[in-house]
């Protein structure tokens, strides 16, 4: 079965089992999710840095303390149904793992945070070229110069995926991405690279740079990795994020995101 | 100076100093925002019941303990600048004041919440009619029988606001107003008010009746007063949030938050 024609819960069973690749072209029209686990003393802070920071942190779902479960994909495990997670201590990564029971806190907060890669189906369906699912590879992602809204005890920079765009395309992208706010929404730049503090598109800090062709204008658009950067930044006593690139797939359908 | 001519501080100033009138129809294309304050204790479980309802509680902005400012509005006084305001006290109604600068406290964490009256001026633009506007009154609002995603101690119904809609404009109405998800987005109900539990159009838990063209279709959107009936209904020790109706008109401008 090639992940193109899976569906979320076969998707999500093979994660479980331990398959390990990035989600970009998986399970066509569900809405893939950027996780970030935190402790309950640390889930306001959190919530209030997504609030103040809708772009790159458009807010899905929170769970319950403690709560492996969500409405968005009834049945699924947020411990083991992803492809990789990372766990932090202090802010530094201590472990990679495939799943993250042994990990799990009864005191943990779940949130669900909207990811680009949703929008990719209605790149594609619009005839937006994805250069990087053509080449087999995870989207290009960066850490910019643009600093996010502080929330309590949480701050961080702003990060951002990046899809080479041919000019001819630029105006269907921008309109199709528009209409889906709750996965980043518009583009928060096209162009210089330099325009968000980026040296070189061809080092990003997550996932693998991407071959454009010579026409292709560099489009930015907010991602949901920002919160692990918040992490990184912020150095919680703890927390558990998705691996970048490697997304929780939800039952939810793109469509029902999609605001006008 | 009119209503309709006044800069968003002016109208500030005019609520300020103890004018409290409704304020649709004020400041034209100014972004009006619900208030609602509560203690930090309570602050996460606003926050989520917010995020877990966005329709109804679409959050603007969430100002730190004790603070009554907002990047909203520089220079406004979120205790003074309302027209008028509830006090709630183990979810009764305590005092109805012009200004809340005595009720005031330290942990008060408040949160500004999209309001329909933002999108009134898409409407009117879009050339439909505003029945409640022509007549002099404040909008009606109803308690409807659907119940909110619970959040920790909050629940509560949803709470609607209405407007007649000729059938010719309908079509417009549902088109403006959705690309503005951050006041409340599209209708949640169009026609036979029993479908949400409402059974006379003519009693409005909430502003004013009003008169309808024979041919005219309701039309109801989720309103910023479901967080005021989540605290009636759960009685937190202490909450403050504005009189229905009358809000805190900011600097902000409707359109940035279209989103197409």
């Amino acid at each position: 079965m090639s992940p193109e024609t899976m569906s979320p819960e076969e998707a999500r069973a093979a994660f479980r089992s331990g398959h390990s690749v990035p989600t970009t072209g998986w399970a066509p029209g569900r809405t893939q999710a950027n996780l970030v686990s935190v402790p309950a003393d640390w889930a306001y802070d959190m919530l209030l840095f997504c609030q103040r920071n809708p772009k790159p942190c458009p807010v899905l779902d929170v769970t319950d303390a403690g709560s492996w479960t969500t409405p968005l994909a009834p049945g699924a495990d947020l411990r083991t149904d992803l492809p990789r997670y990372r766990v932090w201590e202090d802010g530094e990564l201590v472990d990679e793992p495939t799943d993250v029971v042994g990990h799990w806190r009864g005191d943990l907060v779940s949130f669900l945070i909207g990811c680009s890669f949703t929008f990719e189906w209605s790149l594609a369906a619009a005839g937006v070229p994805l250069r990087h699912v053509a080449q087999g590879r995870n989207v290009a992602m960066y850490v910019t110069d643009r600093q996010c809204r502080a929330a309590g005890r949480l701050r961080g920079p702003l990060v951002v995926s990046m899809r080479p765009v041919p000019p001819g395309d630029l105006a269907t992208a921008i309109q199709e991405t528009s209409v889906l706010p709750a996965v980043h929404g518009a583009p928060v730049h096209c162009g210089d690279p330099a325009g968000l503090g980026i040296a070189d598109l061809a080092e990003p800090d997550f996932g693998d740079p991407v071959d454009a062709e010579p026409d292709d204008i560099p489009v930015f658009w907010a991602c949901g990795v920002t919160p692990q950067a918040a992490v990184m930044a912020s150095r919680p006593p703890f927390a558990i994020t998705h691996a970048p690139g490697r997304m929780f797939i939800t039952d939810a359908r793109d469509e029902q995101y999609r605001v006008a």
